[in-house]
């Protein structure tokens, strides 16, 4: 909850697929005071290892330590921050948004800006789109009018560049 | 790790954004044997609410004993399984594929049949693509001969149909 140099951090970390290492990691996370903003899991081309992307907020010298901690548990293959301009990011948002007829046209308009799917509906549509955590800000913010009644969205997955 | 009547199960859990909520969410699945395949976790409009996305394997009559603990956790807001034809459910990945000049153009003519953008590089690309998941296996099926050297994937994040 500390206020100093809070800063936002990516952090991969690669790890076997054990029962529980999800709760390990997590929990040692949080247990430092980290706050977790977004976090995916998902298996990888080697079936026994799965990677996770963390979005976690704090200080530079505290995220050191949680590294180092990570590094110690025995399901954790490796673990890296990504440094900012080093990747790219991404993220996909579902959202249900109100729009009857008369509305229907303006919400293709900001969809087709951020290059956005909708599907039909009577009163409402699902939004579907990809892009940076910021692109996808921008986006909720022209949906809003409409009314967003449903919203979901998977938190950042990154790569590093070559 | 028991074979009876496994099941895949996509639940939506709501929970308030308190430290440690993902830790005993992802500690209480794993401690009843279930697998969590894939998770995600962002915020919601409500910022003080976040909404994960979990699959798991597993059997129905442990999964509603699952359901059942998770509702008592004092941070779980609802918690409701998706159940198949009820829900649109997409993923995204990011894949660094090995594609000198000789194989750009097969690999561009696999990206456009799935939807998928690729990003230029010297001898290996970026891959972006969202889809169900039997569509994002299906493109790293036709992906794996190029070479795939990094693979990111969201899990799955879905929402209700009208």
């Amino acid at each position: 909850m500390t206020e100093k140099n809070t800063e936002k951090h990516t952090i991969v970390c690669l790890v076997e697929n054990h029962f529980g290492v999800l709760a390990r990691v997590s929990g040692l996370i949080s247990a430092r005071g980290f706050n977790i903003e977004s976090l995916t899991v998902s298996k990888t081309e080697d079936e026994t290892l799965s990677r996770m992307t963390i979005v976690v907020e704090g200080d530079a010298a505290t995220l050191e330590q949680v590294k180092r901690q990570l590094n110690r548990l025995v399901d954790v293959v490796e673990i890296w921050e990504l440094r900012a301009g080093e990747f790219i990011d991404r993220e996909l948002l579902l959202a249900r948004v109100k729009a009857d007829d008369k509305k229907r046209e303006d919400l293709k308009n900001v969809a087709a800006k951020f290059g956005a799917k909708i599907s039909d509906g009577d009163d409402s549509v699902i939004v579907e789109a990809t892009g940076n955590r910021s692109s996808l800000d921008g986006l909720l913010e022209e949906l809003r009018p409409f009314g967003i009644t449903k919203l979901a969205r998977t938190g950042r997955v990154a790569l590093e560049r070559a």
